[in-house]
């Protein structure tokens, strides 16, 4: 398998390129709108050609490129079943493995930063890499207080799914603020400050309900233009507008 | 391949264990004679026997597993050719890699930290692993004032040898002291605060003669003992001596 990690520095967002040699097979997982030229010309410079994008869920934070890779390409949009997005080609679910030529893609149904929110975990054979979204972040997890997020349910789906691979699962985030880049379920179980070090769910939900974090700057207009799979909503404020002005030119 | 990263904490060594499930080939990288029989319990329990160890360099803060693990297995005593240890059954060298079973590890000639270290590299299909020793620790490095170590020749060795694989490459180290298990070249490039972001040689060197450290405190029986391959010399203070009477007595 031939893997890289990309990051959209705006939104320190993780966009992670997947691809099977034996069939030519490519993904995508969690694209972003911004970094579509970045995408396809990588996928150009490796000889490439997208068949897929996979979203980890509906992004606060940023636009995902879905949409707009999709009529660049014919990419087909890869996403959690239950959200019963209209754009969505195919709709992926726990216990049904998605493959992208050989490569075996397993959702994982994970909860808590949003109520639909699904992990990716592929089995490469020596490792098991675990695209973690924004469940299970380094040192840290995604938020609880928006987009029907519970942190009694994000603690149940970290240590119910994540915390019962082995310690050597590498984990590949959605985000990070500080330019790492990697982690593992070990180091997770014994480094994060929320989740680590067997604190309790009681101790966890009161983590999340004192972060007293700012209001997302993305939201109101991103979870609108990501239940479109990506389009630009009429309400994208001017400093963001650039990547959609792209789009709408393209 | 079957992998297991371990650590000794009283010197925060990690040993990592290398199977090839084909040929049925196992390895231990840098395992400690504390240890040993945490390590052959693992064996055990998965079903293997040992093939080889390998060290990376003549440690100087704890005692190689090696020449007891060959006593109790029969395995093989496998390190850097030019340390020319009698105790030592096959050198290994760069430029030549050395087999477990189909597993190619390669051996990477990266002094600095000591003389005659070697860092090895695996290239699973998907990932490079560098097992990168004490040239390259995470947000770190070996320290270069004993043992030959020269602060200007391990610059060189991890930007010429570790800095020129992918970003992606798992950088997987002898040592961390704060219970990370992983990073990557990448994440090294960006974060290392004494290596990264385009730090200069002269910067290194300033840095690395300025550390102020204490000195080691098992490098006057450590030395020593590793160079007959991990045998207790008669130097042991108490306080260290439980590992050796095991040893002993075995």
């Amino acid at each position: 398998m031939l893997f890289r990690q990309m990051i959209e520095p705006d939104s320190s967002t993780y966009t992670y390129l997947i691809h099977c040699p034996d069939t030519g097979k490519t993904a995508l997982i969690d694209p972003v709108l911004d970094t579509v030229e970045r995408d396809l010309s990588l996928l150009q410079e490796l000889g490439l050609e997208l068949d897929f994008t996979l979203d980890t869920h509906i992004h606060a934070d940023h636009l995902t490129g879905a949409k707009r890779l999709k009529e660049l390409t014919g990419s087909r949009i890869v996403g959690p079943a239950v959200d019963q997005l209209p754009c969505t080609d195919i709709g992926v679910r726990e216990g049904e493995p998605f493959r992208v030529g050989n490569i075996e893609i397993n959702p994982l149904f994970t909860p808590g930063h949003t109520d639909h929110h699904h992990a990716y975990l592929i089995d490469t054979g020596t490792h098991r890499m675990l695209f973690s979204g924004d469940a299970l972040l380094i040192e840290a997890c995604g938020r609880t207080d928006f987009q029907s997020g519970d942190a009694a349910t994000l603690y149940r789906s970290i240590h119910d799914k994540f915390f019962t691979l082995p310690d050597e699962t590498l984990v590949y985030p959605c985000h990070d603020y500080e330019g790492r880049q990697i982690s593992t379920i070990g180091q997770e179980k014994n480094r994060n400050p929320r989740l680590g070090n067997s604190k309790t769910l009681e101790e966890f939900v009161e983590i999340m309900d004192n972060m007293d974090l700012p209001y997302p700057r993305k939201i109101d207009f991103a979870v609108p233009g990501n239940q479109l799979c990506g389009a630009c909503p009429p309400n994208v404020p001017e400093e963001y507008r650039q990547p959609c002005l792209r789009h709408d030119q393209g």
